[in-house]
């Protein structure tokens, strides 16, 4: 028996018709938000009068609670309209504007212990739009015990997707899919589609806190709803008097270069709560690392322990030498030893191996000019870091490290947690998901306290990245995707065209510590990498990163002494990024202003398909004239064969409006460097 | 980082090439089970040679334990073969055979708290396979608290899969889906595949006890893996000492015949646990229901109240002039008058109307040789329920009601539970799915307590049957699926094919309580039915129940008195049943022998499309003459018009070989009575 149908048999109190709408600033974006006639309220968005999303639901299920999902009515509405810009104290612009109309939708909602109150802020910009459920403290539902949102996602045409999948063993570390809409399975998010009327969607969320993450599940056709990552304690989510949900965001554009650029995520987050991160400089680093991921050290003790004294001052050497700021020191701690994978109950965040000196270590970097990155693995074992991410931060302090790279190495859901909540004794060991209620407040206590022994933080194995740089910004990067280290593993492991996928969707959400620069192209036993060599310079410009590593070997740096030169020069940190050419799954072609220059930045990356494009330079200051310093594919060149290492250099001058043809190879990529004549 | 290539490179204790297999009794369907590099255990099924299941991993993850996932490896292999008969006391056949090989296959796995061990049983058949999961008692994981199954079934080839939504709102009302199997979401079972090859699968569930139901999720492509019905408490299934967990099944047939007539989940159940259950008799019944369906009555009190006891007499009258064993009686019972809905806190299962005397009504249909069907409807409040049950069930026994339809009406997610554990004291309120853990428990505690009543179980609103009526066949029929009541709200609500979809997918499972039998093909305030008058009766050949309504109003009923004289005859037990004509999706003409005579019936769906079929009779006795009693689709018949009232009668002589060529209009069905000539 059917319960739609039966409300409407027991048909109690007629449903005001009251429904609100709110536009984009320049009238493109329409959102209605409106009850059906079982008061279950939805909301539709369209875009130049064509539907982006039909009628789409919202709501919740509670463990211990009727659901907010019928019976509601709409009580009042309120707009407001922002335009303002804001300054980011590094990224890929420095400024950042945010012009949206604001609609805000509150509703009431009967039920057994009182009348409960939910409101739904909308907030529409010209490329995209946020909402998200506020809930006020209130007697009818003093705590939320989330089973699950109900929030859907009824995408009116089916088109192309590209998504990595969701619920998983691997956490985000997937090559990505390129399939209809409507045959996604269960994806996470940034998932980005191209619409079948050319239309540009990409659906993620905004400052993810102390909340789970959300999954995107097809339920049929092209009709997707949230499922938030589970918990093993229930509810999926559970919060205390007035709280607000994230943002779940759209970013609706009519190409990919407005996906792309587009900072929707970071407007919808709050400011910067930290104040002076000066501390953290943007930054390019090499590391003791491709050696342990090739398999030729170990970050366990043994004759071919990575981290040693001798080998670290070797690094830091060439560092100062090469004009890296940074040493990444992995394996030199204790509890690499058993088997961590997974468990972490051994790592000491505080106690050196013994051939690893870490004050020698950290004396010698500082005088060089370099400074050494930090490394917390947990093995997933986050209540194990909790005890002693103080201690570690503290000493990455005295030692004048100020920057970490954390790592959450456990299969996905199963993050191993001791207590129900952050601030609670440990008890029994739980297992959680990487991107969990509490795992998301793990990650924030661990900024704030890196934050307050001036530390920034790199995460591998993290939660996605949802913005949180703007509030938090020593969030400097993440991993959360399939990065170069894969190449080391299998031949072609990443395929050419990942990185592609990866600008239009991973990059979304924000910085990737991605690490290219293996110039070498081959992985462990000789395994080549689908790569050019000269994609690996033009990746630098692709996925950004304010802190961005070499990751070959230095030997093998060395060896490649015109492509160290470009590395040592390009920048980290921005004063502008454009995409200049590209479409999703196909290229990808940036041009970025060096923040701490007039040197403009050109590069990009290409999938299996050689194309020849054509690159505009309108974006470069008139009347001035550019050295362009060129980095390309080679005749011939293609990631399948040894042709990879084929790479081509080329010196011109470039002014304004001048066009520059370009041959991609199959796997391939360029670099340009732009520097204007005195 | 991936810990894949990390458990690689940790390289631990080498994996022993232990791996095992199975045939089918007739060779043709083989399975192999084994372990990956990493000790992940995995199956594989062929037919013919040709993959059905690529590699699909096997595993578990706990709530507060490591998951059961790497690092097995095999201890033993045992194998065993069976071949027996066994016989239903009621159903679509009296004898079912059991045969089939198995393997039995042990591993062990390493964990922190010492080894663990984990059996993993498959039986295989000449139509399909099982396998379940065996826990014995084990100290290292004296508790098994499972945050998910890891089971994969990972599709070999792409093709048509017929299914519905799982985890949606509905529960499992849907009309279904026809996609191809990459574009499936997360599906509920049985899910039903044709493949590429033309092979036909089905995936679903046996013996679903003390468990969380499955639900089936794509992961990408056409690889799915099991998604428990979650749990408000945390674990989606929470097993003390040793257990089995439900067998995964997948029939596996060349044709839509090897589908349907296929006995897998039944010979996966245990016997008989109950003993005799003659107290229930297979059975047609009327009922005070279709009246409440459309809205010209009430089940609450007030001047259209359809449960009183002038009206229950007047349908006793009925029932006993036109052979109906029951009369089912709806809104009997204190409680409907507020908001029941997914509620239901305030019902009685004791206390009747003021205007309904139980007693006086009970006491005149035994007179009239007639027995009531009651009716206990819990609004989803399972803990409501739990107290009064047996006090319920009692008064049944009382008052000579052996069956008893139960309903469970609020929004999936939304049943209302208040312990634990079943046996556990009241507590605060829970929200549970309807086939989740909990769910599952209550059904058989309400199927145990009936039992001791000698009261026989028609659920609404239900989990999904898995066969356990071989154990407990006091669970004669339930619905879980939308059935015809969905025709009384809207015009063509459930379409012209949604029948034959059923046959397919929601019949495989067992007896559905559809309600066929509408003869004045309207739903309320006019709204035509998307069936024609033939249809009606094909229904009851096509969708199996031992117990079988005439839905109408008996004015309705009696003004189609040759339509009536049909249903009065047509079986609800067969010795017999074979589907002769049908194609997935298109149509189904079953044969069914009567259990309690030589009488055959032939009939059938059809879908939207008008189709000539040629119907062949070799299952009857051969030499015998049969008298054929036809009800078809009359000339320019279609569910669309007027001409859906169009039905054609014919009385014809049949012997074993003949050929009937049929015509089946649009929407359309037959229904054919052969009886042996003296």
């Amino acid at each position: 028996m059917a319960r739609l149908v039966l409300a409407a048999l027991l048909a109690t109190t007629a449903v005001p018709a009251l429904a609100g709408s709110v536009d984009s600033p320049d009238g493109r974006i329409h959102v209605t938000v409106d009850t059906d006639q079982d008061g279950v309220p939805f909301y539709t968005v369209e875009r130049d009068g064509k539907a982006v999303l039909a009628k789409s639901f919202l709501g919740f299920n509670f463990t211990d609670a009727e659901p907010m999902r019928r019976g509601f009515r709409i009580e009042q509405e309120t707009t407001a309209t922002a335009d303002s810009k804001w300054e980011q104290p590094w990224g890929e612009r420095q400024w950042v504007r945010d012009h949206h109309n604001e609609l805000a939708v509150t509703m009431i909602q009967p039920s057994t212990k009182g009348e409960r109150h939910l409101t739904v802020r909308f907030r529409v910009f010209d490329d995209g739009i946020g909402f998200r459920y506020e809930f006020p403290d209130q007697a009818s539902l003093p705590v939320a015990n989330i089973a699950d949102e109900l929030t859907e996602f009824n995408i009116a045409q089916d088109g192309k997707a590209w998504w990595i999948p969701g619920g998983d063993w691997n956490r985000y570390e997937y090559l990505y899919h390129e399939t209809p809409i409507s045959s996604v399975g269960m994806a996470h998010t940034p998932i980005t589609m191209v619409l079948g009327d050319g239309t540009h969607v990409s659906f993620h969320e905004a400052a993810l806190v102390d909340y789970s993450g959300m999954w995107f599940r097809r339920m049929e056709g092209t009709r997707f709803r949230a499922s938030l990552a589970p918990s093993s304690r229930g509810a999926k989510v559970v919060r205390k008097g007035a709280f607000d949900t994230p943002w779940r965001t759209i970013r609706i554009a009519p190409d990919a270069a407005g996906l792309v650029e587009n900072d929707l995520e970071l407007n919808l987050n709050e400011p910067n709560k930290l104040g002076d991160v000066s501390y953290f400089k943007p930054q390019k680093y090499i590391g003791i690392w491709w050696g342990m991921i090739r398999g030729d050290w170990t970050w366990a003790q043994g004759p071919n322990h990575g981290a040693t004294t001798a080998r670290s001052k070797q690094y830091i050497d060439f560092a100062a030498k090469h004009r890296f700021s940074g040493v990444l020191i992995e394996g030199w701690n204790e509890g690499w030893d058993g088997n961590w994978f997974g468990n972490g109950r051994d790592f000491s965040f505080t106690k050196a191996y013994p051939d690893f000196d870490i004050k020698a270590v950290t004396d010698y970097a500082r005088k060089k000019g370099v400074q050494i990155i930090g490394h917390h693995e947990t093995g997933g074992n986050i209540a194990v870091y909790e005890k002693q991410m103080d201690a570690g931060f503290a000493l990455d302090e005295q030692l004048g490290i100020h920057l970490v790279k954390t790592g959450y190495v456990a299969d996905a859901g199963n993050l191993i947690s001791c207590n129900a909540d952050i601030h609670d004794p440990c008890g029994d060991e739980i297992f959680e998901w990487h991107d969990g209620q509490r795992s998301v407040q793990h990650h924030l206590a661990v900024l704030e306290d890196a934050a307050r022994h001036k530390v920034a933080i790199d995460s591998h194995e993290p939660v996605k990245d949802t913005g949180l740089r703007r509030t938090y910004p020593n969030w400097v990067a993440r991993e959360g995707a399939r990065g170069q280290e894969y190449n080391a593993w299998a031949k072609f492991a990443n395929g050419p065209g990942h990185e592609v996928n990866l600008v239009y969707t991973r990059m979304l959400a924000g910085p990737m510590d991605f690490t290219p620069g293996v110039l070498s192209l081959v992985g462990s036993n000789g395994q080549p990498i689908a790569s050019t060599e000269a994609k690996q310079l033009g990746t630098y410009l692709a996925i950004y990163s304010p802190i961005q590593m070499a990751a070959d070997f230095i030997e093998n740096l060395a060896a490649h002494p015109k492509e160290l030169a470009f590395i040592e020069q390009v920048p980290a940190d921005w004063a502008e990024s454009h995409l200049i050419a590209g479409e999703v799954g196909e290229y990808a072609i940036f041009a970025r202003k060096d923040r701490n220059s007039a040197d403009w930045y050109v590069g990009g990356v290409n999938n299996a398909t050689a194309r020849d494009v054509e690159l505009g330079f309108d974006f470069l200051e008139p009347g001035k004239v550019y050295t362009a310093t060129i980095y390309k594919d080679g005749p011939g060149a293609t990631y399948e064969t040894e042709a990879r290492f084929n790479i081509a250099y080329d010196t011109r001058k470039i002014r304004k409006g001048d066009k520059l043809p370009l041959w991609l190879a199959p796997g391939g990529g360029a670099a340009i460097r732009l520097t204007p004549d005195k």
